[in-house]
């Protein structure tokens, strides 16, 4: 027997209408390509919204269809992600950050029909336009009097021009929750980017669960800036929580220094933010060398990489900016964990507070976790056993875009890569990826916490911990390490700094200085190029 | 196509699961029947709930059944709620307050199968026991020692001896996330009661909703005591919040008096607590006696019937408790509004924050709103325009329990009997029910501000007012009046009290005082009768 209430799929459009309808005064500020900054409401972007997506049809655009973008955050950016969702087609963000082959690749896996891009991305579009298979329009996202003045670019639109040629009248269509509706590729480290197909369904109950108070606690009293890029995982979803709950959204377009940041802050009265720490390293400096401070922001959410304990301390007990420690992935819409702390858990003393507050979080409502022996049985909740994470949940990935890859699942559990303890108040720590894990002799040395130790020294900009070959141990870990400007720092003060810190045969058995570490195209250190580079390291004494 | 995320379904029993997983330890505190306050937690919960869904298997209740609850707030009410439902049968929640007669025609109506009691309740199991034909065992909730001796009930069973009797292992069915879930009857005034049968689906979405910031704002530090009654419309679907959420529960079992509510939220370090204006008025007058505080409570959510002005500032300015002003009905799982001011109206002078938060407040997330004229035009949201409210959304019912009464929507929206305007920042208020409302000379006057005004006098106790018949102008309005103990007010003082608070031809024609206005089942004022009452009262002057 069925229940007898109101039939109505959850749909990524029902967001728009909402914030149309009960917050249409609220803003939206962005910091555009060309520099100014940009005022609209949620009421023009209903409106915008409901013109471009009588555009799309007009470019032949029809459901289950690919809409790329390329695009950095900011209004019409937003204003596709619900015109291409809301009329059924799917939302492709492309990471602008990879190389034009790659573009071109996951272009031509995707079959993307349209392209939108901003115009600093005008140099790639024209390296890869000739190239892609499937792409009839590329859309430039400006106005007319923008536009490249010549260009090989084929099929070139102006997005404004699009706009302003339709109605704004678009009754966003009702179809299946279980639609498509937006993909965005994972940046494999190895082998090809694989892509994540998201639905209405998994977006809308990932947009109920991260706004909720101890997710990421979105309310309209909020001003919310994401650094997190909406060419990634949905910049973390904000996009959706926002017109949820009507909070007033600021986008800071290309501009991710720290100036530009702390400027956009100060004058908009940003409460709160996320992105990886590597941003957050820029934006500090910034605010220590101009003396700064943040008068309105409250916290900010870090995730994508773990978070240096010397950064939150830095950001709460010098800035008085609370720190939202949140782990996801690609696979997971992303959200999978934010580390708010329980009630008994706020009565603890400061260091102990930081302590917990290293780790990655509960599960969000929606999401179950559980750790995994090399047996595949589940290990204890106990804060020490530490294993293979493994999630699943309505918005976490049942299988990767056309299959590739097969089935990811172990009896219905993905499998995440990573390896974590989880304490027995519910709190996952990833100790590390079980790829970047070093095996000495047997036993497990999680990369993660060296890595942070060194953090932590006054003297190290970033640092990296790899696996390097030992004749007796199988591996030993090897310290790689960017000194800050003007530091002087030797290999036996930084082995030094971790006496005492770290149980002693975990101490890195070298290290060694190099003028950076390669980055992914979302901003992690890539190990395995490391691995790859110092695969003939010799370790002293081995 | 679809998107490639797991194909979950939203179900109840996930609830119990993660608070079992992520809250093990957090606790619920039970004042019982008897008297005295019992403990226990969520991991213990979740075992019981499982032993007893082992227990309603060995009854024989099969997918879809309706199980029927006759009982107070506490955690063998909580049991059931996840064990009915999280094995596919159907919650039946009755209200005590009904006669005899409306809870044999219910529960008949309803087919339900097996009938759980608290022992306050046996008298009225004993005057229905012979009367009601589809129960087949009827349940103490209590244990051996305190079983009935001797009764008349046939099929007489011990709650702890069936949780007992039963395996702590039963793996939660997996189903349609449409499977009803629970089943709760409108109290209706005029006609049968009419059932709203709610999905595993609708409750899940509401309960996401419901928990969200800008709603009842649900987390783990909260300490909840829902006096709202879990027999009526699910205690506000507060159960299902705190299970998301982990939040601490505190039942205040038949012990519902001003003095024992308080020494529970002293005690137990409550933070949030939900309930109509009538508990509100009992708790205040004993805090106001005997001079007392409350020391950890923050907030009140109030709803039922419209807070009276008064109250919401003797809470707020006298306690430091700030209200929430939340509405909904039965029909919408039930929660629709709540008041929590957009950030611009934080900025506003106290006076004018108190006459937003004495509406009842904006849309939440997945209930959309609108007013209609007699024509059934939309009309503006201009905080002026008034006309019958009518919501939609994915937890509004869309039919009653077997069909009764037709089919109640209009183009897909479910009337609600309610008068109302929204303004343009969204805020509904509600002026009247549609039924209530006084039709002056073919303009209409709203029942609920003339009450408000007459609360707000310190000599009343309580307030109604109605529709009298007048020659020239059709109708005019009655006010009846219960004054407090032992104040001396007069007509006259009532109505100069109104002088310069409302338009002057709004001032009712006459005020009768009585001992005591007769309420419904779920403590609302029951005009219908006070109409019949004074049906042939003559208004001075007509």
């Amino acid at each position: 027997m069925n229940g007898s209430m109101m039939q109505q799929p959850l749909l990524i459009s029902s967001l728009l209408v909402h914030a149309e309808r009960h917050h249409g005064e609220q803003e939206i500020v962005s910091r555009r390509v060309e520099g100014d900054i940009h005022r609209t409401t949620y009421r023009e972007l209903a409106a915008r919204s409901r013109r471009m997506a009588n555009a799309l049809a007009r470019l032949g655009v029809r459901r289950g269809d690919r809409v790329a973008t390329l695009a950095w955050n900011g209004y019409r950016h937003l204003e596709l992600y619900y015109a291409v969702s809301g009329s059924g087609a799917v939302l492709h963000t492309l990471n602008p950050r990879l190389h034009p082959d790659q573009v071109v690749w996951i272009a031509d896996h995707a079959e993307d029909q349209v392209l939108f891009f901003d115009l600093s991305f005008l140099p790639l579009i024209e390296a890869v336009a000739d190239r892609v298979k499937t792409i009839k329009a590329f859309v430039a996202m400006t106005d007319r009097t923008r536009m490249p003045a010549s260009t090989a670019i084929p099929n070139l639109l102006c997005y404004e021009d699009l706009v302003a040629g339709q109605s704004d009248v678009f009754d966003w269509p009702t179809f299946d929750e279980n639609t498509a509706s937006s993909l965005c590729y994972t940046s494999g480290t190895t082998g090809n980017p694989k892509g994540a197909l998201y639905s209405h369904r998994s977006t809308m109950l990932h947009t109920f669960a991260s706004a909720l108070p101890d997710a990421l606690n979105i309310s309209a009293k909020e001003t919310i800036l994401p650094v997190v890029p909406m060419f990634h995982v949905n910049a973390w979803g904000l996009p959706y929580a926002a017109c949820m709950t009507g909070a007033k959204l600021v986008f800071p377009g290309p501009f991710l220094d720290g100036k530009s940041l702390h400027e956009l802050f100060e004058s908009e009265g940003v409460t709160v933010s996320a992105g990886v720490p590597t941003v957050w390293q820029g934006l500090l400096a910034h605010v220590e060398a101009s003396n700064a401070s943040f008068s309105t922001m409250r916290r900010t959410i870090i995730g994508g990489s773990a978070c240096p304990p010397a950064m939150m301390r830095a950001f709460q007990e010098r800035y008085d900016v609370q720190v939202l420690h949140a782990w996801g992935m690609t696979e997971l819409s992303p959200l999978g964990t934010a580390c708010v702390l329980k009630p008994h858990q706020q009565r603890l003393a400061s260091g102990q507070r930081l302590a917990i507050q290293a780790k990655q979080g509960r599960a969000v409502f929606g999401v179950d976790l559980k750790i995994v022996g090399d047996d595949g049985q589940e290990l204890p909740h106990d804060g020490k056993a530490s294993g293979e994470l493994l999630v699943r949940g309505p918005w976490v990935i049942r299988e990767y875009f056309k299959g590739e890859g097969g089935d990811p699942l172990v009896d219905g559990w993905f499998p995440t890569g990573d390896v974590a303890t989880i304490d027995a108040d519910g709190f996952m720590q990833i100790t590390d990826r079980s790829k970047d894990v070093i095996k000495s002799g047997g036993e497990w040395i999680g990369s993660i916490d060296l890595e942070n130790i060194a953090m932590a020294h006054p003297g190290v900009a970033m640092a990296a911990c790899i696996a390097a070959k030992h004749p007796k141990w199988d591996e030993r870990p090897l310290l790689v390490v960017v000194r800050k400007p003007n530091a002087e720092l030797s290999r036996g003060d930084l082995l030094q700094f971790y006496e005492g810190k770290i149980a002693k045969w975990w101490t890195p058995d070298d290290v060694v200085f190099v003028e950076g570490i390669p980055l992914g195209a979302t901003g992690k250190m890539q190990k395995n190029k490391l691995r790859e580079q110092f695969r003939d390291h010799s370790l002293p004494g081995a």
